[in-house]
């Protein structure tokens, strides 16, 4: 499956400057395919709490680049910690800008993928089944296989650096995967 | 059952002054059964987005606001719209910061119930499974039945006010259900 | 986007006779676009309860003929109602025997899709999400949107047929999005 | 709390005969605080797939003794692998029928526990959640912590014994909050 490239957005769930899941965001900027570019989205600890009487004429700033980037972009990878069991805060109201930003959202037919830890036994999975509920309302395919969940995270990081090769490996193969999932979206 | 009376915080998911959650609210605060008080918490829209690096020595004032408010109450009510299939982000917010408050959680122990209500047909049942999901983690006590599950919300509003009286009944019976929900776990 | 036709095997998670899914997968035969054909798979109320302890070697016959049916399908349409807020105990079954029928699944890469209504307000949405999270163990990508979620379904058939034109549209429309979707996923 | 003695009915959602669940619910048995009593349900494996048409004038034998010793229980217990990342379909068809069995739930008001482990990461939380979601509906209330969930199971078992002492400490405290829980939703 031959292409030009394909261009992902990751959206980072903890705004922690040594968050496990930044060290993570940087593996898979490293780790990503041949053609594959991963830039980090628009700051979204700058966005405002979600408010429909907020006016959109104009959007505030940093929605506007959140849109931005989600619009141009040819996937979206969520990178993110769960939080009581559930999607952050924080990434919530980044997609519940998201949804609103556009008639349809800007997620819409923008296929996707979820990688996650932790530092504790639930390697993120109960954060990602919601977050993958999150993706249906959005209209936002969201890639199957393989997933990324990883319990004691900490375990695999030495340094700042995601150091255990299974763990490389695994994301490796996940990006892979996901490079040829957007790519069965671009056909019309 | 006797008692002395029950304090409830209400955390209301919608951030907009016309909110039909708000209406909802209001309607609750009048529908309560004798004896039990409920009360809005601090507000949920002042709090900064979740951030483990943010300095806790003192908790922002927002923070510390709803810690307070949540630790007083005999209860919490859980009040809120569904968006993107789930919780608001702003609600989530508000409970990744209750979480962290003190070292087991604001809402340990801490009773709940879940109102909510929407335009379309979920009447937010998406939200609120994934609200429950969320008190596990906080070893809340969610109140199982009678759900308050709100499909077609602006029908059941005039001029602001909560006017079905089938509804209106609903939200009364949910109450009364929660305060015997809170005395079986004042006892020891 | 040309093709020779897609077939399609559809799971229906009511046993009775006169279901109102079984009406829904009727409806679904008639609806299906122009090249997809949508046959009811073997009947799944003659599976045994799955168990690990039985032989394998042969298969049972109705595990052998599911598995059969689902290996040769392009797609799976899941056509079920709600029960206990989740999928039916015996259409789970189903679920588990697909998932060891063969190495990695009888439903890994297998496009699909779900339907379902409910006689009260769910629609069976919750059944969806759960099934949805199903689908994501058996590595079998779920279609996104349009989906199928039919509140008072009852009032949608008359004299055993599907009869209300906006229910009749929106399957049509899920079932041609349906179509694509398996198309995308037929390129190597 | 003093009080005469709880009794739980478990009921274990795997048929094999050398489950892993099947250890579980024997050390159960045995770690149960001094006054409970747990006993199994009758075989699950005996109910026929639930389905609306079959006749309940008498009951099927074995719908009619699971109903009994529901009733008759003062909690139960769920003791199940995950499937397909959810509950069994031979446990859930058991709730299935158990929801039908009286007008409103042989689980309503039941105050109900969940134990489970896995092969993998999951320690089956995928499953619990599920099933906390299937109890709401029913009305019984789920005990919040602690949960038991056991990732690589194996690793805890010698012999077919339950060994590992931390295990075994967190079933023990489990079932010691379950007695409590229980204790709290006796009272009128």
């Amino acid at each position: 499956m031959s292409h030009e490239g394909h261009h992902v957005v990751a959206l980072v769930g903890s705004l922690r400057a040594g968050s496990m899941h930044r060290v993570l965001f940087n593996a898979a900027v490293e780790l990503a395919p041949p053609g594959m570019i991963i830039t980090e989205s628009p700051a979204i600890g700058d966005l405002p709490h979600y408010n429909a009487d907020i006016d959109l004429d104009p959007y505030p700033a940093p929605v506007l680049a959140l849109d931005a980037a989600l619009h141009a972009a040819d996937g979206v990878l969520f990178i993110s910690p769960e939080y009581n069991y559930s999607v952050p805060g924080v990434l919530k109201n980044a997609i519940d800008w998201a949804s609103r930003a556009r008639p349809k959202s800007a997620l819409r037919r923008k296929p996707s993928a979820v990688m996650g830890g932790s530092i504790g036994i639930s390697g993120s999975m109960r954060m990602q089944y919601h977050l993958r509920q999150m993706l249906v309302f959005n209209d936002s395919p969201a890639m199957v296989q393989p997933e990324v969940i990883l319990p004691k995270m900490q375990d695999r990081i030495v340094d700042g650096r995601l150091s255990d090769a299974p763990t490389r490996e695994l994301v490796a193969k996940h990006l892979a995967a996901f490079d040829q999932w957007i790519a069965r979206f671009k056909t019309p």
